[in-house]
């Protein structure tokens, strides 16, 4: 086995957020479903953003939103993912080394240009995202670097990769080669519309060892074995992952293994301002635990602890020092 | 005299901002001047922002803040400030508009580059600017509309238009028009160090009575009368211009006529995140007052609302709208 130098790797689509509240006649109004990630062209990008109300601009992509939450808590994070050498695709890279990630993946020269999401909050505190995927699309084996996926504990990457054409090439190849050194491969099943699009080849995964762990919210769970009842898909996900992480919004989490289910409460928060970014930061929480030797209900409290920070301002990283938030929250 | 198309038209460096969290040690190492607008160059931009955090974007400027907030009041503003035709420019562009602010100056083609400012928020929220003006430096009077300056109520704009080269002769243009059709002018002293490089400009154009206005906080203004004695300002103050509204921080604001000085509370707030805007708002907010017939005293109740707004999360526009939050205060 190759040095520790990171705790976790994670690979997703580098993405620019660009972030607005909106009123729920608007999503009605501009025909988008709420609360998914739906994907859209340059085209639709030029109508929403004329349709947008002012904005903020924030780093985010979900995978790149869990390296900064991992770093943010003091781990040694890596990201794969691809950004165009432009303006958005500066601030990505920027951001994402400032908080502490090794990302070396080299920009593509010219277009498309770098990824961004049009977010929209409602009132209730809900995002729903509104993604051109530009230059990921270009993501393939050639960026991945064989030493830092070997010398990674843990390899995370996003069930959105499988959106553009080339990624899960990439995915396949950082798995096997995480395997060859004895390391963990983790998913996030991402959307339910996405579990949607790639059921049969996320089962194929967990089925066949491809990934060891699966991190889920109960919308993603259900939709994967295609259940209404929650109770069913957690019986089904035991015979089909060694573990599952699997948020339930303000009702907490769940672990879940062949053996026994955990369920944590879910950390307490004053006022909801926008879940952007919580399934990212309850797995970077999670993983800061697992790679730390944490019970799995400290990594599930940790992914709470990280996630409630996210979700009390707008954007998708963390604001403040989660290393700090932990210490003191006696976890 | 023209139409009242306008209630507030205002003019400024139009600038995005960069903002991350600082501890007060950067400040130190990299010889900032807290609280203050430091003017960068390039270079010196390009040094700070590898040396800075993860950050987010957000269309600035102060009287662009301005701007946004009278519109979030349901006042009709427009805004005169220069932007080049990059990325940065189109998001100040969408940002300004889609608030509901009329904007057509036409953006510079190419280079300098719009105009950004790194802002460095500490554990106090105090922000702390550095700006590198880019296209800023290209707005003359050949960007004012004279339609627009004659239809508005009140043309504002911003001491910090006397560091590029040209636009003073752009306010003085548009106060010229402005009093011709019998319109109020007034101007924000932006910051103490600015006081301090044109203080015998700014006193020239409130005894000239280029202004009839004019917006500082308790620092600018003593930089202006260079007395430690806020009082000595104050009466000072009285014998140069009509009307003065004083922002002292968490003690509220003073209203400063030749005849009274009236004092009034600060909103309440329950944490202070960012006093970035802080000072653009009130002004939204008093002009917002002024020019819907209001008492002084309420209009500085009305700006102190909007600052209140915009100091509790990070960013300097807000984020909520002031329509809504004037109508539930009970002022």
């Amino acid at each position: 086995m190759s040095d520790n130098k990171y705790d976790v790797l994670t690979v997703g689509n580098a993405i620019v957020d660009i972030i607005a509240r909106a009123e729920e006649d608007f999503l009605v109004r501009e025909n988008i479903t709420k609360a998914a990630m739906n994907l859209i062209d340059a085209d639709r990008a030029e109508h929403l953003y004329a349709a947008m109300g002012p904005a903020i601009e924030a780093s985010g992509g979900s995978a790149g939103n869990t390296a900064a939450g991992i770093a943010s808590l003091g781990s040694k994070a890596a990201y794969f993912g691809k950004v165009s050498n432009d303006h958005l695709g500066k601030i990505f890279t920027h951001d994402i080394r400032a908080i502490g990630v090794d990302f070396d993946v080299s920009p593509l020269e010219g277009n498309p240009p770098t990824a961004r999401s049009m977010i929209f909050v409602t009132p209730d505190g809900e995002r729903t995202m509104n993604t051109y995927l530009g230059a990921c699309v270009e993501l393939g084996p050639e960026d991945v670097d064989a030493d830092v996926v070997a010398q990674s504990q843990v390899t995370y990457f996003e069930g959105y990769l499988w959106d553009p054409p080339r990624a899960k090439d990439a995915i396949r190849l950082s798995a096997k080669i995480a395997h060859e050194n004895n390391r963990k491969v983790a998913i996030t099943l991402s959307d339910s519309f996405c579990v949607d699009r790639y059921r049969s080849e996320f089962l194929e995964l967990m089925r066949s060892g491809t990934v060891d762990m699966i991190f889920a919210n109960d919308a993603e769970l259900k939709s994967l074995y295609e259940t209404s009842d929650l109770n069913s898909a957690v019986s089904a996900v035991k015979s089909d992952v060694a573990l599952a992480a699997v948020t339930l919004g303000e009702k907490g989490s769940l672990v879940v293994s062949p053996d026994e289910t955990e369920e944590v409460a879910a950390h307490k928060i004053e006022k909801l301002e926008d879940t952007t970014g919580a399934g990212d930061l309850y797995a970077a929480g999670f993983l800061h635990g697992l790679t730390s030797g944490r019970s799995m209900a400290d990594c599930a409290r940790i992914g709470g602890l990280a996630a409630a920070e996210v979700i009390q301002h707008i954007g998708p990283r963390p604001q403040v020092s989660l290393k700090e938030l932990l210490a003191q929250s006696g976890i």
